[in-house]
């Protein structure tokens, strides 16, 4: 029996090792257990390889026991593909544990379950559902009460196989874990350095940690886009007029300025959701839909930005938004392409509160906004395309059927003149005009979607944007508690010292914070965003069945002395 | 060269002589001069044979000439097929003619024109658009403008062929100018009666000849569908209350007794455009929606009814809305069964105006409205069809455009409880409010017909039946003109008494003022109802957008305090 599982997202390979998968594609299991955060398996067109268990869900078939199948495997070794499989036997002696067991030192099986379908509420003493599962996002909105895990009894016998092994660096040596430098920040093989002159501190919130606010908070205009040419009109540009309020000087950017402080931000932010830039486009760029879309979004990208605590503070970004001199401009750049606190050292400027925070709990957090974080996407995805949808339909569908029933009531209109001396002027001229009334209408609704549903359209496609970075940052959290899993097993089998085992927890530590910060400032962010973009559809909205009514009040009237 | 001609009109062929034709099909004309008011030509599917030449018109290629070609052709004798086609000579001379000339007694081509395209504007050496040719209807305002056509230069040369006929019956003895009993009425053989006990006045109007006004003006109310059952259940039927303002006394009708009443109508008046009865339907009968359809079209059909001044005065249509006696019903539906005044002798009951009417004037007004009463027809028949359309999208595309839009916000909502810990519920609970507004508003779309595009569909409905009769009506008063013509010409000829053709001449008379007065009716009714079927439209549109404002309103203030 193979075990499947379900992609949730497309992942694209980048290496020989990796395999890529295409969202909702059925994949095969070598292993249920996944090793630095990656599982083997083999994709539908037979690939075989290794993509990220963050990326799928495993279908886990239901247990005809008459009790929850919370059968656990152990972490199997590395490329081992005829490892355990659970075959759920009745473990009743597991649920007898306490689900409040301080379980910080039983990682075993938070990497691999973290992508398994667990039965919330398994069916007791029925069989004849077999082969259902379950999504844990979307249908279940209980998936944050999921129970603790039991812990794992039959460790010791079971991961003899790693025995021997040392907290090796990850066999795929192109995952994002691995290529963000978190996983040589968890491992401790970024020095700290002497002096660290950017710090962002992360403190206990409400609801758990979040970044500290930044001292100077800001904003940015983006107005203003002006067709520029040079080398004597042969290339032509647009240029933004982007003038932040701490310094009210403005300063001009291109789309291109945008996208090498894009890069630079992605280059040193790690576990941190960078907004898109708004697409590329290769034809069309200078019509003027397209300029207007494109400056409407990177409003939206620039709120965002200013509105980051860490982002915001960024000395790149500072030098966007400042410099006016051209020589300066070209220094400013070289010093933001030469930073050192990229990557893994930029893990080393947090300052994290000394709270502590149970690694199981940051487990659970992160799950939780894992779920969420996917049901948020595809429905963020389905109001996409509902909206996209429907401003099709008010360009087509809705303008065509207005504006043939103002041609039917102008036909109407038409025919009544044409017998004169039984014709009555006023009501042909009223009919007529309700006709134009109704053309009006037809156009009224073609205009609509700049006004409501392009603006809704524009938050959707950033939300989207920040919404695709979560699985990768999640990856980074999973591939660091591995470590932290695999580091404390080898403590425990007298390999390495506690020291080193405490100094890869500590690190761990850093990651999670930095984590449920990032979590934190994106849900705070939503909120505001979410509660702005529904009033000002609604309002919009409002406005333009008002505006319908008005129009048609008025042309109501002219049938009013008749 | 063959004549072609295109059918503006559906004509069913009712017996062996007569072919059926098709609106918009191309048919060979044999004559293009219509004998009796029918045309000999051949159909698309190879068919010969006679259909209505008002319900076709002559497709004229236009003339090379830098002239306009206003070459008359002589009336040809019935069934010649190689008879006389105008070949389009230059006639300068027939220009000259003038257009105010008395043309009281030249009749000869009035029936053809009537169903000939014309250029109403020709283009004067203008020879590049040769085969072009031009609607009556639709597209040209001031086809009523037309010039009157030049007297006929050799009618006697040509129409010799006809030179020893009587002014006789029409060949085709089941066209409805026969049935009607029309010919015989123009063509005396109808005998005065001792004593007439009806009478029906037409009298001069602002604008002509009309129905006298009803001296006992009422309205009928039809309510309360009600399902009954007769012969221990066996038999189900629908009886409605009908309740005639003047008697405020109720009798109970079903279907059938409209029906009933409906073909006496159709037996009895000749030149009066009887409103069709609501379609038949045989499955469905019962259902609700249904039920109610045929209630609101019956309401419609007994307003139009009890608006006429014949129709309302109608002896039978009395015994329909009071009797309430089962013996006395069958005494009184066999008394109109047997009613002597239908048809040929109806038209004895006409009191008409002693003004003079000049027939070419006459002639043009009918021809005019034949003009409108075509255009009006296609206007409400497209009119129709987007109300259709539009009632098909209100339920299908546009509530499932607004339901898609409600689901989708209600999916957002749900994925921002999935995080509790970051959760806002008053956010949560708006935006899914918002949802379950925009599915309501769906709803309400779907809604929406019953209050206005319903009633819009059936006012076009009942004048779709109102205008379907007037070519049959237009096509009784070519008819009798034609023998007017003819009449005319044998007197000429010396073949009949002036007195005879006098007689023809004055019955020919009631016939147009009775088909004006009808006009005239006809006019009035459609002012009367276009303009309360466009307020009522308007009203109710207004209405819903206001409705629908207000539950955005109340959805938006949801947002207010959080």
């Amino acid at each position: 029996m193979s075990l499947k599982a379900k992609a949730l997202y497309t992942f694209q390979s980048e290496n020989k090792e990796e395999i890529s998968i295409q969202e909702n594609e059925e994949l095969v299991i070598f292993d249920e257990n996944s090793v630095d955060g990656w599982l083997q398996g083999e994709n539908s067109r037979g690939e075989k390889g290794l993509f990220p268990a963050s990326y799928v869900e495993i279908i886990r078939p239901r247990s005809n026991s008459n009790l929850t199948d919370y059968s656990l495997s152990p972490a199997g070794s590395p490329g081992n593909e005829s490892s355990y499989f659970p075959s759920a036997p009745n473990t009743p002696f597991h649920m007898r544990q306490s689900f409040e067991d301080d379980e910080d030192d039983d990682w075993d099986d938070w990497d691999d379950s973290s992508t398994v379908v667990e039965d919330e509420d398994p069916p007791r003493g029925v069989g004849a559902n077999g082969h259902a599962h379950q999504s844990p996002y979307g249908d279940n909105p209980n998936v944050h009460y999921r129970p603790h895990k039991p812990r794992m009894e039959r460790q010791d016998s079971v991961s003899s196989s790693r025995k021997g092994s040392m907290v090796g660096r990850n066999l795929n040596r192109f995952s994002s874990f691995v290529r963000s430098g978190v996983e040589a920040f968890v491992l401790g093989d970024v020095p700290m350095m002497a002096k660290i002159a950017e710090s962002y501190t992360i403190e206990m919130g409400p609801w758990g940690p979040q970044w500290k606010e930044s001292p100077q908070p800001f904003s940015c205009s983006i107005e203003d886009p002006t067709k520029q040419t040079k080398f004597k009109g042969i290339k032509t540009y647009i240029s933004y007029r982007v003038t932040p309020s701490h310094t009210s000087r403005p300063v001009y950017r291109r789309y291109k300025h945008f996208d090498w402080l894009y890069n630079r931000l992605l280059h040193k932010f790690t576990v941190i959701s960078v907004p898109h830039l708004p697409e590329k486009q290769a034809t069309g760029r200078f019509e003027e839909d397209f300029i207007e879309k494109r400056k409407r979004r990177l409003i939206l990208w620039m709120d965002h930005m200013t509105s980051h605590p860490v982002l915001s503070q960024y000395e790149g970004f500072e030098h966007f938004l400042m410099c006016a001199d051209d020589k300066q401009w070209k220094l400013g750049k070289r010093r933001a392409e030469k930073d050192e606190m990229v990557g893994a050292h930029f893990m080393l400027t947090f300052q994290i509160p000394s709270e502590h925070q149970d690694l199981q709990d940051v487990e659970e957090r992160v799950d939780s906004f894992k779920a969420f974080a996917k049901k948020m996407d595809d429905s963020v995805l389905q109001l996409t395309h509902v909206a996209s949808e429907l401003v099709r339909k008010h360009l087509g569908g809705f303008r065509k059927e207005f504006q043939r029933l103002g041609n039917a009531f102008q036909s109407i209109s038409h025919a009544f003149t044409l017998d004169p001396p039984y014709c009555s002027d006023a009501l042909n001229t009223a009919i007529s005009h309700t006709g134009r009334t109704y053309e009006n209408i037809g156009e009224m609704f073609a205009e609509q979607p700049k006004y409501d549903l392009f603006h809704m359209l524009d938050k959707l496609s950033l939300y989207q944007g920040l919404l695709s970075n979560f699985p990768d940052i999640i990856h980074l959290q999973k591939g660091a508690f591995a470590k932290v899993k695999e580091s404390q097993r080898m403590c425990d089998e007298g390999k390495m010292e506690q020291d080193e085992a405490d100094g890869v927890r500590k690190r761990c530590r850093t990651v999670g914070f930095a984590l449920q910060a990032e979590m934190s400032h994106f849900h705070r962010r939503r909120e505001v965003d979410f509660k702005e973009m529904m009033q000002a559809y609604l309002q919009q909205q409002i406005a333009f069945y008002q505006r319908v009514g008005q129009q048609l009040e008025r042309t109501l009237h002219m049938y009013d002395n008749l």
